[in-house]
């Protein structure tokens, strides 16, 4: 970086991450220079579970859904002996931490169920504006990654769209992704439920159905970029092997790219994990990263600060 | 309109449908006044068949399957005894003309199966450089409609996020979309068949599946609209009874809302058609829009210009 010129990514310490990420974007807005991307085609996809805000001790929309099972329990006396609702009103911590990604979405689609769009996101917004994290006892949108919030505006300035493409579900994320992140919901792709136009009681009306539509993971993230973006992506950020497919995405397509890989490495000021958690487990990913030559993020020793500023204890 | 402002819309003659279009863009851009819209909000959804562009004497992606299928007979001898493919390759008019939306797009989906995204992408911007309507022997793009390229620019300068939303193939209508209304790809709504992220031949690749995954018509479109777009739309341009479901939608959300028919009424410029007509069809429309006082516009009375000025003959 030349002296005069204002640091947009200051919460990322210099070093090897923060150079490739700098010059990887001046390469591709350089007009006229042999790796110039208009801007039309600078797509930015970014996972949201434990890259753009914490996935600990569990997934953020989980602890919603625990929330919201422990507040219509009443009405669900089934719910019981049916798991991983049992785990829940049980409150078993051992049996809530192994709990995958595809059977949250599962339980969240029946959790859900019935409501409208609208009607949804207000629910899970009203969830988010009180609820707090166990350890941090503060909003869960307080934690979101500084640096992550600087990545993000520096793309936008360099003309990229941001997009996030994740495994949850699409519009709880759509609950706090405009506040939160500057990105709007229709920039959000995630795992979706079918939803249902219909005559309901003499009224049209939209349901969201309890019957999954897409599970936008692993495989199923480039498949989403196709229907929802229709452009393959220039630069991917994500943290576990569920990114790996869009990674993958990226470095096959003919334009030039960029992948960064948070690993979470720093249980002092967040959490250490990776190849053993089964939440955003990290194993393939990191040696496919190292054999590609992608860029592997340490936040302990790329980052100068953790969480937002607004949170700006750590 | 004030003798100082610049009319955004000049191939919109003065009348009703002008007036409502302006007054309604006024009011929900007034900071402060009783009918204003965050630009958040703001989104406008647009049929694209028959509301953008020519749907006469058939759908323009069917005229790009039967050449597609005539370049393609040779490989595929079972075509010859099963419809659509047999009215096609015998020239059946009469058949042809009876084929449904559905119908075309189902057997698009299999004419391009086995192809990835930015391979049919190409395809069809190949036959788009270089094939011909029927009548008035110039490009397809060129068919589009003059005063909608207007309404879309009048909406966009007013802070509108606009959107096609379309019963037609998505990734065909992004093949043209961003170069001929400036409607970028991830804007783009379609039916569409279902992507595979899969390793073939030792390399991880994207496939169009011949399986259909959405058809977005009628319901469809308000139930593709809270996928892709995850909110309510203020402003839908619509021709035909599938559109219809999409103008229920904006009608029944608690924001101001215009919901705008296109009527083909006039022969001598492009085509007179509606209750009667097999590809869209507009009669239910015509009903509901009258009840509830939607803007109905007519071609003949309203449009000064039909097609692009590029195309200015007409």
């Amino acid at each position: 970086m030349s002296g005069n010129e204002k640091d947009l990514l200051p919460s990322w310490n210099e070093g090897q991450v923060k150079r490739a990420m700098i010059d990887f974007v001046s390469r591709v807005t350089k007009k006229g220079g042999p790796y110039f991307v208009p801007a039309e085609d600078r797509i930015a996809t970014f996972d949201n579970d434990g890259t753009l805000w914490i996935e600990k001790p569990f997934y953020v929309q989980l602890f919603f859904a625990i929330d919201r099972i422990r507040s219509l329990a009443q009405q669900h006396p089934e719910w019981r002996e049916k798991q991983p609702y049992k785990a829940i009103l049980e409150n078993d911590k051992a049996a809530l931490a192994n709990i995958s990604k595809k059977e949250i979405a599962e339980m969240l689609l029946e959790v859900h169920a019935g409501s409208g769009q609208e009607e949804f996101i207000r629910i899970a917004r009203e969830w988010l504006a009180n609820a707090r994290h166990p350890r941090f006892n503060t909003l869960f949108t307080e934690l979101v990654y500084q640096p992550m919030l600087e990545l993000i505006d520096y793309l936008r300035a360099n003309g990229f769209k941001v997009f996030i493409v994740s495994g949850g579900g699409i519009d709880f994320i759509r609950a706090f992704s405009e506040e939160t992140y500057g990105i709007p919901c229709e920039n959000v792709v995630g795992s979706s439920l079918e939803y249902e136009y219909a005559k309901i009681d003499g009224d049209w009306r939209l349901t969201r159905l309890a019957k999954l539509n897409k599970y936008d993971d692993a495989e199923g993230k480039p498949e989403s970029i196709a229907l929802h973006i229709g452009r393959r992506p220039i630069f991917v950020g994500g943290n576990s092997d569920g990114d790996l497919a869009m990674m993958r995405y990226a470095a096959t397509g003919k334009k030039p790219f960029l992948n960064v890989l948070l690993h979470h490495d720093d249980a002092h000021r967040e959490w250490s994990y990776d190849v053993e958690s089964p939440v955003g487990k990290l194993s393939e990913g990191l040696d496919e990263a190292e054999e590609r030559g992608w860029t592997v993020v340490s936040m302990k020793n790329d980052w100068d600060k953790v969480f937002q500023l607004k949170f700006n204890k750590i």
